[in-house]
């Protein structure tokens, strides 16, 4: 029988435990004992049991049954415990406490776009809610349904490369399509192609989702986020379809694939995307690694590199000093001769930051941006310290995720939260941030900017700190909205790229602006006039 | 007194009358002798006189005069008139005809934008239509005015730079603010910047222009439209303010720029502009200019180049066998030593095609770029014929608007449209068009890429031919009609950068499609309830 932790197990192929180096960090920074990191706290190991039962009635189910065959219908426990929440820190959290407060009544795995059509209007006249589902990776509370109805899960069949097109440079997949498949698709099709956007849940994320929640991939500053990288998509609404053509730009009123990127499912489904791609050509990338005396001067000689006019990036990172300190410290940098040698020319803990860089396309450019980069960072006092660092990156660039479920076993509060700032008030934002976290006893603060822009850059914040026991998630709800509150008096924006969902929401009528948000209910109530398309409270919408 | 000839004058500063070298070509494509370039046919002399009077209440006007002054409120002939018409063909051409047929009832120039709150909002309570109005360069009859009402000028006052912000590489700017201003303005702060966006209606448009029909300038291959370029705006709509933030980038719903780029004034009126800026360096740029043997190997040359991923230019630009003909043949380049020599080698007339291109930024860059352009071009048979036949261009690039006046002097249709299209059609539909075209006798058709992408490219269409006197309007229609239907059956977009306005809007259900339209209508409905921002069919709308 299918336990709670089957479901919030990061994948399926890694330990879920905590490897030496992490542990020794926790125990330094939370001054804990072996013993602390011996027993699971609330590890959900108990079979699933939804008190919720389906409320669906026969006659509906069959009706799915009969558009989509039994075997892609399933009111069962699993299947909807699995869809009843994503991987937000409180959707783990409560799946540890047993808690499924939101379950869709029933989980449908359309075949092609046509059922799905079948399935809105029957959902659309018995005003049954909807929740289009793909990798189930949100961040944002988004795949929660309070007034329970179907969890369209289109990751089974809607799955497929339908044409890659090699003249115009793009690819059309059906929404459901996960990152790898497309990727390895690409990448094998001709001479090698490549969608160039890599999620930090790039394993386990769809192509749809990535449009619904407008996300960025680690290598955004080169080939930005998705808005750059969509041409165009279809949706179906329970208005109606709406579909976009993928001309390279045009005049014709609004663009609306920008009614769908950010959506989150509020309107309709999105169906088949069609992206940019760009020649696969590992081989040419050249990467870059400099360490810099303070985050400031970090900061500034990216700022220089974006304003410059000599290309950029496609990989553009700086981590804090925070951040800095606890890579170092995990790869066992810590109290090496290059340890020493760095601080003596004046790279102190605590103050210095590392910054990554890999430039992708063609050998010579590369070769060109890279040499005009190290010239910039020298300027900075930035020291280059060569490509491997940026490599080994590279290849872990998934693992982190992989020790939230193992750090939370050991009753660690362990998220993410994000933002997108202007220059001029990022080191600001930066600081207030890092008080705010650090006011809060035993809390590791690390900040990393990962994609950046002309006009300025994110913040990406991880914070960890041990929560309090068996009020886990009051305590949680109170850090981040003093958090979320930081970074709204620092001008910060409420996200960069992992959306609004339901987890934000609160903050939507104060900081996008209540004439703002009753235009986008206007739209909603324009395409989804039932309000079954993820309904409650989604985006601050009704 | 004025008269309708000093309306459709564009600009005040050159002669109107044609220059040798267009007349040359005139009488050699229409077969013409100097008898029929010597007199005017309808040439707009007569005074004005618009018979359909000021219909606004003598309360309603002395209510807007109580809000702008006396001087910032007309009800004269002369002022309406102006703001009758944009700079379309059929609309110059009514101008000569002495049709006043849309005209404004009062022209308005706000002081500022309390000021502009308050006209709409008397305007809201009695119903009376409001258009913003800008440059006055449109070219889809997006300013006329079926019901009368208020033109709203903002040209006069609103025209101010509020703040260039060097760390974030942004400038804020009243929507009213002209090209040349506007530049000049960046140019001469601190170390100088630019806009990068440079329409050929630059000396005549307006920011708050620009963003409305999200137009594009000679520059954006580099730069990016208007899209790319806009950061934030204010809009005044009749249902309250939208305010948009400067975010490098969010996830936060709805990017609400998008709302109203591409909106022509049916919304709102945008009142205040954010800008990306870049270093102005011209000593920088790099030109570099090529003969191809015939279009499809210049379209070749130029994909490649687009995809290649080692940067690309900021001025890209390609003109079709004919319009290279009429280009040579304004130069004097016809028959020349250089001409011989090129037909010796295989550029022959007819089919060989001129290839522009311009990089901008960082001096090694621009170097860089060009040598990758210069081998590339090579490996389709482009030859490279030196940096000048580009600077040239670009010395010229806003002369050709010129002509269009002295052009319809001697009864000659004169007119562009523009269309935006994937690289797999076209060539195709650069072949249809040119079917299309020389299937009317005695009509020149010239054809240009100047705006490119990676999946495709515009289109920019260029014709003239002798019109039916005496049924001029019915003839260009037919004409205008056959042409649009030849895009869309060929696969281009309705506009790449002027715009729907109303020219285009009886193509917006087919071609935007009825629920996408719909949709349109329902963001009006609530931002505009009682219909007032530019109504009558504008974008296909109510």
């Amino acid at each position: 029988m299918a336990s709670y932790r089957d479901i919030f197990k990061w994948g399926d192929k890694k330990e879920t435990s905590l490897d030496d180096g992490i542990k020794k960090v926790i125990k330094e920074k939370f001054n804990w004992s072996d013993n602390e990191l011996i027993f699971n706290h609330n590890d959900g190991n108990e079979p699933i049991d939804i008190p919720r039962k389906c409320k669906l009635s026969d006659t509906i189910i069959n009706e799915f049954i009969s558009i989509c065959g039994i075997e892609n219908v399933s009111t069962k426990d699993a299947d909807r415990a699995l869809h009843s929440y994503g991987k937000h820190y409180l959707e783990l959290l409560k799946l540890r406490l047993n808690k499924i407060e939101n379950p869709p009544d029933a989980v449908i795995y359309p075949r092609n776009e046509f059922e799905i059509e079948k399935i809105i209007s029957i959902c659309n006249e018995n005003k049954i809610a909807v929740v289009p589902f793909g990798g189930g990776s949100s961040v944002t509370c988004a795949l929660q349904m309070p007034l329970g109805g179907v969890s369209l899960d289109l990751s089974k069949h809607l799955n497929k490369v339908i044409k890659i097109n090699e003249e115009n440079h793009s690819v059309t997949v059906e929404a459901g399509i996960f990152g790898p498949e497309l990727e390895k698709a690409l990448n094998a099709y001709s001479t090698g192609y490549t969608c160039g956007h890599f999620p930090q849940s790039f394993e386990f994320s769809t192509v749809g989702g990535w449009v619904a929640a407008r996300g960025a991939g680690t290598l955004s500053t080169g080939y930005g986020k998705i808005e750059e990288i969509l041409l165009s998509l279809e949706v179906v609404c329970p208005n109606g379809k709406i579909i976009t053509e993928d001309y390279p730009a045009d005049a014709q009123a609004l663009d609306l694939n920008h009614i769908f990127l950010g959506s989150e499912g509020v309107f309709g489904v999105i169906t088949k995307v069609c992206l940019k791609i760009r020649k696969f050509r590992p081989q040419n990338t050249a990467h870059a690694s400099f360490i810099f005396k303070s985050f400031e001067s970090a900061v500034s000689a990216m700022r220089t590199t974006m304003q410059a006019g000599y290309g950029k990036p496609h990989l553009y990172r700086i981590s804090d000093p925070e951040e800095t300190d606890v890579a170092f410290k995990l790869k066992g940098f810590d109290g090496s001769f290059s340890d020493k040698f760095l601080k003596l020319i004046g790279y102190q803990p605590d103050k210095r930051v590392l910054m990554f860089s890999a430039i992708e396309g063609d050998k010579k450019y590369t070769r060109f941006v890279k040499s005009r980069l190290k010239k910039a960072c020298r300027k900075h006092k930035g020291f280059y310290i060569g490509s491997s660092p940026t490599k080994k990156w590279l290849e872990q660039r998934y693992s982190s995720a992989y020790s939230r479920d193992p750090l939370m076993d050991k009753a660690i509060i362990t998220d993410t939260i994000e933002t997108s700032v202007n220059w001029d008030n990022l080191v600001n934002l930066w600081k207030s941030v890092h008080t705010y976290l650090k006011s809060r006893p035993l809390t590791v603060s690390m900040m990393h900017i990962s994609h950046v822009y002309e006009n300025g850059a994110n913040l990406y914040i991880t914070f960890l700190s041990p929560c309090e026991k068996n009020n886990e998630i009051e305590d949680y709800i109170q850090l981040h909205k003093g958090l979320v509150d930081t970074i709204l008096a620092n001008k910060g924006s409420l996200s960069h790229h992992h959306g609004i969902g339901r987890i934000l929401a609160p903050w939507m009528a104060q900081k996008y602006g209540p004439l703002e948000l009753d235009l986008l209910q206007s739209i909603k109530n324009k395409l989804d006039p039932n309000n079954i398309m993820n309904p409650q409270n989604m985006l601050g919408l009704k």
